[in-house]
């Protein structure tokens, strides 16, 4: 039945032969991997508003010089890793540059924030299209869907959870229609918008109730423009996603994928730009009451609330639940690696019926539905978590590349280091910018989350070390052949059950088998003896006396004396074990047996033995 | 650390020879067996009164004489018990004589209800002690406190249980000190009550906040009197708890019993008749708003708030708790006596360390506990669906007696039948007027879930005579001795704790063992075999191929094949296990190993056997 459920959901089970990579176009490759930096853009924007409004409204204008820092930045940032897709052809995560180049606790440093981060990213991306969906049916009269914000996010959640353990294909048109959709929609918004308010002047945005604004609030001052700075900073999360991906290009890969990247920073950068220049003409700030996103009231203030505004909403949702899909082939893969490596339990490395890392895909949707469910899907109020890993990883990886130009000296390694080293002080003055002003809000849980993730990762690593050790055949040396078998029966009554076990005893021990029995009852033992006279095929029985009426520690002290007798033999434990015909009967049985072999597991030099004795009906 | 924790809660194990049973005075017999019966009047009224009220304040005077017919309806049914004490020195309680008499189906009807109603003896009993403890923090100043009624009485549900789990003994001290001063509470409340309301005559009480009693409300009529009347009927639950407990009486037992019955009855009857006349006079009525009971504003008027009133609120909890804690005896005993009788899993006979009857204190805790939780600790909401089970095995029980009489005719037995005829017909009325009264308030729950209780009852005796029949010598032949021992050894990869695995097939199947291993990945695979061929031992190898990467199913398709090879073999599954030093490590490990036993547990003519490598550290 539970087989069944599971063929319904996530289908038949795929061959491991019909494992391949497709090799993507650069116009698919941007689809598929921008889908995660290029949907920030939905929410980018809105957090530094949040942030600013608490200056109230006099601050709002600085969001214009912010953007453009911001810019600057990803522009900086994107050409660095242009030079880690020069240096890694088969893929370079943080995990990997870090470990390669900088050591261990780096890359496991760098590992233990991009697991966060993705994590946040499906918590970010599917509260932020919710968002945009309630936004839509608000306007379109159905102001009541916000209430239902955490359901819709769960059910995504389900929705790509379950997409992913059948294994979507990366395949460029599933990915290609929502993120062209989105990109033209958002640059239709912004060219109409910005000529149009050139013609006929901009008019702000109305609200079904009114955002509360302070008139007076927190000073504007180098903490604010910071806070908003860091708010805005979520921009750049995903843009290492191609740097990850270059072996799914066309050949030659690394070019390709370079190109690919500037397209993708350039498109980002005039999406941002235009989103918060349009944001501020037309007066959008995020609003408590409505809950409405700053996207949703650019786009209905610059086409109305007709069918454009819906087209736009609904690829807005669309490419962030895509977003949220990134993080499904991420996670998975970077759990893999660090499994592989022995870092993460055996289990995230296995691929599952459908050929995907099947573990991987679970733990991230619980942990991103717990997120979900304890945020209530307000993806604001995530931001804070977000993005202080990604500049962890960002830092991390580009200093990697620096060391690496150090190591390999390879031909252009001075320009390399000065690119390199521009991103990674950058991006590590942004971490700190972003771990301080973010701390209070939130960050706090990332920073000290990533060391006891380390903590985690080395014990596993350890463990695994150590039983390999132990295992080794290095220094082993061939057993002697076992000298004498001896067999203890456990017997609870005398039935049909028990003579199949009493016959393989003897058949395994010929003469040293011994039956015991625990006397609960002695009215009840008195009667098992006459009977066992009668059957016992001549093996002789030991009956136990137990004051408490427990059975476990009278047979475990008897199976302890008894073992001690010969050093020279192995003892198996026999337990006649009758197994009813239907899975559900086991219930209405004592599960003594069951006990009786967890409590002998732990003891050496016995082993045990269930001899089934199974009931036809 | 989960043992050190249970003694820490139940304490040490009791040895099964100090099981013994006290014999109770009548005196003190009255304290153990009546504090359920007694502790009713501290809701009876106030049930009754919650009903009325629905009428408005002119159907409350309607109480007295509804009360009297309960009063009569009660001595009928106590008369009618004492047949029962007399014939069934050895305890006679709904089931045995409904069973013993009426038939199996009859009998274990009575069981299903009396089982339903322990359960809600101790919700009902718990949340009314509550209610008396927060009536009393209301009136000195904390009317907090009811906010916190169920977490108050889950934590009262955890201390009987864990009282009972340790094996509290029945002595008499324990019961007398509350049940007594109860007694003598109420009776003194009673008597001055009514004297000083003949003095003086009666105030009504004050309320802090005043009750809403309609105008006009439900026309006063038939069904309201019958309605009115059922609630009141809780009164009579408990007072089957003697003829249970015939046997913990000096001698002569029965003789001892009857009075004792026919005292408990008395006594019942004058508290229930007085605080029933005393609420009418001083207008006490349940009050939505302060959740006061009537008992505590009645003691309120008559004492006033101070000493006397505290004394009275504190003796009603306890005696409540020591209600919920007669169920506490009743369920797990009837449970175990079902057990005894195959209608009830096993696992509710066996005695515990504490000689208790463990699982059974268990799932009555869990059950009422969650009885609880849904009707947030508000026992008057609990009413509706109690009583009616115990009326039907009170019908049960005394038709039984009918039946015997007539079977038995001892001397004496038309009388008997008189007056049990009486009671069964008086008591099968009651029973159909609580269930139609009562039905739409929550009675269907326990009428639809008796029948199914004996249902499962019915599907579990069946399955246990079926495999006993199963396992029964009675037709067996002795087995011959095997003939020929072939064994699989279940290989992953070549470590040490391969070795002893190989070499306890070798031991017990000498040539016929044969080693499997399925291959996931071909490098791997290759590796393995030049390793196999140095620590092999001469054990022929099979590789297995997995196109779907699963280790099960090819596994179990060719455990299958080769068992088929020859007809009069064992085959026995050695799988070589490795215990980590620390129980937690094994979740680092895939639980391939338990699934494979799992899934050989079904399949039949095979031995599982686990040959444990113990690593050090």
């Amino acid at each position: 039945m539970v087989t069944q459920l599971k063929r319904f959901l996530v289908g038949e089970p795929i061959a491991t032969e019909h494992q391949h990579n497709e090799r993507l176009s650069k116009v698919t490759a941007l689809a598929v991997f921008s889908s995660d930096a290029l949907s920030s853009v939905a929410y980018a924007t809105e957090a530094i508003l949040a942030v600013l409004l608490l200056a109230g409204s006099v601050a709002l204008g600085l969001s214009l010089p912010i953007a453009v820092g911001i810019a600057l930045l990803l522009m900086v940032v994107a050409f660095s890793y242009r030079q880690t897709i020069r240096a890694y052809p088969k893929g370079g995560g943080g995990y990997i540059v870090a470990r390669e180049n900088l050591g261990d606790t780096p890359g496991l440093v760098a590992a233990g924030a991009l697991l966060i981060d993705y994590v946040l990213t499906v918590a970010v991306s599917i509260s932020a299209g919710v968002a945009a969906i309630t936004s839509l049916a608000g306007n379109w009269g159905y102001p009541g869907l916000k209430e239902y914000a955490v359901e819709l996010a769960l059910f995504f959640i389900l929705l790509v959870s379950l997409a992913n353990l059948r294994g979507v294909k990366e395949s460029g048109a599933i990915f290609a229609v929502p993120t062209y959709a989105f990109i033209l929609g958002m640059l239709a918004m912004i060219s109409y918008g910005l000529v149009s308010d050139w013609i006929f002047g901009s008019t702000p945005v109305t609200h079904a109730h009114a955002p509360e604004i302070p008139l007076t609030g927190e000073a504007v001052g180098l903490w604010l423009v910071l806070r908003a700075f860091a708010a805005g900073c979520t921009a750049l999360t995903g843009i290492e996603a191609i740097s990850d991906g270059v072996p799914a290009f066309r050949q030659p890969e690394s070019k390709n994928a370079s190109a690919t990247l500037t397209w993708m920073v350039g498109v980002l950068t005039l999406m941002f730009l235009g989103i918060t220049w349009l944001a501020h003409a037309h007066n959008a700030v995020p609003n408590e009451f409505t809950h409405e996103t700053v996207v949703s009231q650019i786009a209905r203030s610059v086409f109305g609330d007709g069918s454009i505004y819906f087209f736009i909403q609904i690829a807005t949702a669309l490419i962030l639940v895509l977003a949220a899909n990134t993080a499904y082939a991420d996670f998975p893969r970077l759990a893999s690696f660090l499994s592989r490596d022995r870092f993460l339990p055996r289990q995230f490395s296995s691929r599952g019926d459908r050929l995907v890392f099947s573990n991987g895909i679970l733990a991230l949707g619980v942990f991103s539905a717990l997120l979900v469910i304890f945020f209530q899907a307000n993806e604001i109020a995530l931001l804070p978590l977000y993005a202080v890993g990604v500049f962890i990883s960002f830092t991390l990886s580009q200093s990697g590349m620096v060391r690496r130009h150090l190591r390999i000296k390879e031909e252009g390694w001075r320009k390399g280091i000065a690119i390199n080293g521009l991103g990674a002080f950058l991006t590590a003055v942004v971490m700190v910018v972003l771990a301080v002003t973010k701390f209070t809000h939130g960050a706090w849980v990332v920073l000290l989350l990533i060391p006891l993730l380390v903590l985690m990762f080395r014990a596993i690593h350890a463990h695994y070390k150590n039983v390999s050790e132990q295992l080794s055949l290095e220094k082993a040396c061939k057993p002697a052949p076992l000298r004498r078998h001896t067999a203890v029966v456990l017997v609870s009554g005398m039935h049909k059950g028990v003579l199949p076990a009493l016959r393989y005893a003897q058949a395994i021990a010929s003469d040293n088998v011994t039956a015991v029995y625990v006397n609960l009852d002695p009215d009840v033992t008195v009667r098992f003896k006459e009977r066992w006279q009668e059957w016992c095929c001549g093996v002789p029985l030991v009956v136990l006396d137990s004051p408490y009426r427990s059975l476990l520690s009278p047979l475990l002290k008897f199976i302890d004396e008894y073992d001690r007798r010969y050093s020279d033999d192995v003892l198996t434990v026999v337990l006649p074990e009758f197994v009813p015909a239907h899975w559900w009967e086991h219930l209405l049985h004592n599960q003594t047996g069951l006990l009786i072999k967890t409590a002998l597991l732990f003891r050496k030099g016995k082993v045990v033995t269930s001899v089934p004795y199974h009931l036809e009906r």
